[in-house]
């Protein structure tokens, strides 16, 4: 008899009968003679109406009273799920993240998980019942309630699996899985049986948007295997794990893309004055997020910084820029919108030279001009226009075979 | 300097404009040099709302996943008046149940308070800031969170009073006091300035409505004034203490009138098998609730018993007799409906004989027929037809002068 984490989000969990359906599930898994945890997050919209009423009231609400706040959406899921196994006959309990010990640093909004208590849910699963946890809410050690932020549910879920040495940690969501690219966008993108951490965390990094970085990064650290699957389904969904087991593994596993892009570059007249650190602290102080850095340094002396941001932040950044023109030491700034990032994953690409080189030529061959490049050991990143943004995934999806 | 705990019931946090009024008042009594701890309700019908979706669920939800359910609605409150305060500048800390320390017993659904934990709130006091506290919730030893029933913030504020040795405890509601009768019925009923722990129980229990019997006895047992006021008004209310000090006090401080009652009476032919006891118990079992008794025994060895119900309980009463007749031994049922009960109230009574005299002759003048009476130290109750309820309260309201 295995342990078996389940996760549900808050789109599975908005109404009650999708509370219903998410019992049955876990009762589901609980008949297959697994001992099961279930980590939920706040209905749905819940969490939307408890920041409007807050915004109502203050114009920046204290952090810790947000939390105090929010914290209310998990537990009210968690009351409700445990009503509706019980109701199916299936015993069950519902802890809040303080109730189950989850012990964070003390910081609010955005806190990191330390501990775990261990005892109370140990004791509640020997006794056959499912244990239900609040998601993204946890407690410091003064006994203040915490939130862990964007994806914290994700989060509460891996650390449960690995506290509990869970078999698999499974992320019910609302797509079947994780696709070789987006298939809003690519027809033939095909859903994935298994992948990485290392290719999970680029594929989360470039914006698949599936999973969120930190909890992938989790349960990568505890060797813990990850599902992603539909909520209410019986299909499997995509294996996340340490090692790949298929034999056919493709070198490359998934492509993914990001618009709205803008490229923003320095110049310099003397290299020697290229203040660069000083560029991206300003940037940092002003929350302005940079994504690739390329820095070129040309024949004569002069010196170039480019960077890619959001183009929402385009006007932000260039106020930063220009109000610390004599710290930096540039001579002008100049900026391209319109851009797109379209990227190769694939943790096969270490040991296989060529990847790259057959990526800028497919593109080339197809009239997509390359901006930037980037690259890590599993990954290669190339800048486009934007127009050109989802012709380019499609070529590469081709050229990496990855419709079949 | 004093402290003060203030208590704001859910009308008087229904919406987010009623939240920013609760937090004037609390800064208004703050800004007069008092240490203030609040206790709020949930917001008007939101635990309606999660009772609702619970019944949706399940149907008869787990008293424990209730209470985990139920407890979101004041900490939604605590959070949202701590920002209120704190938008105006005002420091301010909002404590859940369990962070309050308020410890109850093992006992979900209608749990009663053991304990505080006294330091927390202390070094927030001192710290300038005004405390607010989710009322109706704790804690087991255990960690399990509990509420407290009906009236159960009420509870919470004059226990945290009583732990806290505050000036007074105020009930902020939507009344403005206490009121020697009625005033919906009866116009001429006036404001009560003062009033004992004693009347106001007699009061609370015979329907006044304002306070719940349980918060008044536990104010008299750690005798803590209590206050009932307007919420967002500047007025004095009603005091409760131990004592009256003002000197005109009258004999009778207050009518109190219930109708949609009903007497049954049950005769024995011979009164050695009057079963009384099993009669009660019975009725206990089936969660009838009796108010007057009355045991009477006739010249020749016959006797009766009368008791009142809810005329809403006849059926399930009569049909609970029936079913025991050969256990109780009775020879037979008799019911009347469409009856009320009117009643005096006054801690002046025990030293003023008289009083109920002059209460059935009031009655008897005015064609009032008087069917059952019942006594205490300080309360004269009577039954009556319910044609005749209004204008009972309004005769003794003239006759013990309290217009005036």
């Amino acid at each position: 008899m295995g342990l078996v984490v389940l996760k549900f989000g808050g789109t599975s969990v908005s109404s009650v009968s999708k509370i219903q359906k998410t019992a049955e599930q876990a009762v589901l898994e609980h008949q297959k003679g697994n001992q099961v945890i279930v980590v939920v997050s706040a209905m749905g919209k819940s969490t939307d109406k408890l920041v409007q009423m807050a915004e109502e009231i203050a114009t920046t609400p204290s952090k810790r009273e947000m939390d105090m706040l929010l914290a209310t959406g998990e537990q009210i899921t968690i009351s409700l799920l445990a009503m509706a196994l019980q109701e199916r006959g299936q015993e069950a309990i519902s802890y809040t993240g303080w109730q189950a010990g989850i012990e964070t640093e003390a910081v609010h909004g955005n806190a990191r998980i330390l501990d775990m208590e261990h005892d109370k849910i140990m004791t509640s699963l020997g006794d056959g019942k499912i244990v239900i946890v609040a998601g993204f809410q946890g407690i410091t050690r003064d006994g203040e309630i915490t939130t862990l932020g964007r994806g914290g549910s994700d989060t509460t879920a891996v650390a449960l699996a690995a506290e509990f040495s869970a078999e698999k940690c499974v992320i019910c969501t609302d797509v079947d899985g994780v696709y070789t690219t987006d298939p809003r966008f690519i027809k033939r993108a095909q859903k994935l049986t298994q992948l990485t951490y290392d290719e999970m965390l680029e594929l989360a990094n470039l914006g698949a948007g599936v999973l969120h970085p930190r909890s992938v990064e989790y349960a990568k650290n505890f060797k813990i295997p990850l599902e992603v699957r539909l909520s209410h389904g019986l299909e499997n969904g995509t294996m996340i794990e340490e090692e790949m087991y298929v034999e056919n593994a493709k070198v490359v596993r998934g492509i993914a893309f990001e618009d709205q892009l803008t490229r923003v570059t320095i110049h310099w007249s003397e290299k020697e004055n290229m203040r660069v650190s000083k560029v991206f602290s300003e940037l940092a102080k002003n929350n302005i997020d940079v994504d690739i850095i390329i820095q070129g340094i040309t024949g004569l002396g002069h010196g170039n910084l480019s960077f890619t941001i959001q183009s929402a932040a385009l006007l932000n950044t260039l106020a930063v820029l220009e109000n610390k023109k004599t710290d930096i030491q540039y001579e002008k700034l100049e900026s391209e919108q319109n851009l797109a990032k379209v990227s190769i994953v694939g943790s096969g690409m270490v040991s296989n030279p060529g990847v790259a080189a057959r990526m800028f030529e497919a593109l080339t061959e197809n009239d997509v001009p390359i901006k930037m490049i980037s690259t890590s050991e599993i990954k290669v990143s190339t800048v486009v226009p934007e127009r050109k943004m989802v012709e380019a995934a499609q070529v590469l999806h081709d050229t990496f075979e990855l419709e079949n």
